[in-house]
């Protein structure tokens, strides 16, 4: 396989994956970690690496590593695997799956964005989404007429937090999940719950319908949810590892165990919640997005730039919400016609929101 | 289709199913409540009528009226239906069920205890189960390893009950259930948690495992649970009505809306429990019931001794489990070769139970 970010979490389980069931890595691409891309190139002997910055080149352990958008995209195209997981962070994920598309290669996607800002121009045929709620989705349909979906989330960092005080939070407290640990970017946007609204739309192209819908279930153990035409409800449920969408995303099928089944005895209990707009001012919007899936590039620039401010202390924890909500507002028209129109929005989008 | 146990809370919701598809009732069985069955009969104009006493003969408002045991084996015989829906109570369900199966009718099966006494002895081609576990269990089988299944219970009516007080509840108290109104004999059941064993050994008929466990779900809302190899759970969830499996076990197949699907934010919450031998002392034999399934006759029949005798004041509540463990003990060598064997054992534990 072709494993584009294999030093963030999702890296690290697709690997977790690669070793239980023996399979070959050619490529590894990763950021900046590069202590622990030398320990993955250690143990699974790829190919070729590319990594982010070319300062970092001489640091690598290995003959063929090269960096930047440009080599990942030659590796997909010269590589001999047909597998690309791509676990990229956000917009720069799109051109690696518009790539591996034309190489006709099956995509494990993890990078949301890629279907978020262009779903309309993926072809979905060699694609399978990683993403527990999708894959929850996914694993509970059968042949019944189906009514509606439901994701659930887990309410991010600031799910009981003091509404008034959301303003001033620190980035330290931002990025502290409830449940899990994940990368900073995600992290953040599961607590603005811009996350859920990027895999509602994701849903929206996987499963091709507008009947969705979220509510957080604070433990993470419902992952998703099927309401059918015949008012019977099925679940997803297991533990909260990416192991498992990852395995199915990679082999296909899997017959052995791969998480630690749930115990609903020591569980005792789950809870269900709204998603209400006080504390996620973003839900407002939900039904503008999914009606116009358009505006998934508008929602996922604006939303890039105010993530990176926040970070950087520029702007205050509600503010990212905000700068999204404005973005939306200026560019609610907007249309776009072909793969070519993503790039320029997304780019028009950003200087909006810089300025 | 001919119908056994029209007027119990089974057989009022099969012919409610009757009514929404314009199914065709050709007989009604019935028992004392010949009040419901007139009027069952005016809407649903059966060619034929059983009841269970000959001195209600002259109150059933139609033409061809019988009573007993052998007129209902006579009816099922004799109709040109396809489909029998077995609601009768206790083991005199047995012989209508092995009579069905002998006529190569389709059977709906509401009647647990056919299975629990004489599941090896049960050609299950034509049989499906309304049950909302079984049921549950049966929506939730997709093309995937399982590893096992899961059933829930209410924990009937004395599940938040003093520990110390259930030998002196009284009869009201035990007929309450806490979730829904059922006959009384399954209501007794219920709150032993001889019921959800007996539905143990009846999943293990149809599913043939005996990977089987039950946990206590308060709310009824969560039927049934499969544990897959890979560690994932699913789980069927739909508000408490046998309308739905009863579509199911009738039509085969079911897009329509049955009921109102469960709304998760008005539930705001679900809770497991363990099922302790402290307050259902019944659950110290579920395993060695499960591995020696000839001893659901066995159970049946000390159980339906044991909730007659409570059900006319001869026995306190907590005596109901005694009795039942009583005879599992004296009888736990025994060995049913053929079907004439559990009528046997079935008079054999009555007459010891009685004694």
């Amino acid at each position: 396989m072709i494993l584009l970010g294999s030093t963030g979490s999702i890296g690290v389980n697709t690997l977790n994956i690669a070793r239980k069931f023996n399979l070959n890595v050619e490529v590894l691409v990763a950021g900046r970690n590069i202590e622990l891309l030398n320990q993955q190139i250690k143990e699974f002997k790829p190919k070729r690496v590319v990594i982010d910055r070319s300062e970092d080149l001489s640091l690598v352990c290995h003959s063929n590593v090269s960096f930047g958008e440009e080599a990942i995209l030659n590796a997909i195209q010269e590589s001999s695997s047909n597998t690309v997981v791509n676990a990229l962070v956000g917009f720069l994920g799109l051109r690696p799956t518009l790539k591996a598309i034309e190489c006709g290669k099956k995509i494990a996607l993890a990078n949301k964005e890629s279907l978020v800002v262009a779903g309309k121009f993926i072809d979905q045929k060699n694609l399978r989404p990683i993403d527990s709620e999708h894959f929850g989705l996914w694993y509970l349909l059968q042949d019944k007429k189906i009514d509606s979906m439901l994701i659930t989330a887990s309410g991010g960092s600031f799910r009981d937090y003091p509404l008034e005080k959301l303003q001033n939070v620190s980035i330290k407290e931002a990025l502290n999940h409830p449940n899990w640990s994940m990368g900073n970017k995600i992290t953040i946007d599961s607590a603005t719950m811009t996350n859920k609204m990027f895999e509602l739309l994701e849903a929206a192209w996987l499963f091709n319908t507008k009947k969705l819908d979220a509510i957080i279930e604070t433990k993470s153990l419902i992952h998703a949810l099927i309401n059918f035409k015949d008012g019977s409800t099925t679940a997803h449920i297991a533990n909260a590892s990416m192991q498992l969408p990852i395995a199915y995303a990679i082999l296909g099928h899997c017959d052995e165990q791969i998480l630690k089944p749930v115990d609903l005895l020591e569980i005792t209990n789950l809870e269900f919640r709204k998603i209400e707009s006080s504390r996620y001012p973003i839900w407002d919007i939900k039904d503008e997005i999914l009606n116009n899936p358009d505006l998934g590039v508008v929602l996922n620039a604006a939303n890039e730039v105010a993530v990176s401010k926040f970070l950087t202390s520029q702007i205050g924890f509600m503010d990212i919400s905000k700068m999204s909500l404005n973005a939306i507002n200026k560019f609610h028209n907007l249309k776009a016609n072909n793969i070519e129109d993503i790039f320029e929005i997304d780019k028009q989008v950003r200087d909006y929101c810089d300025s």
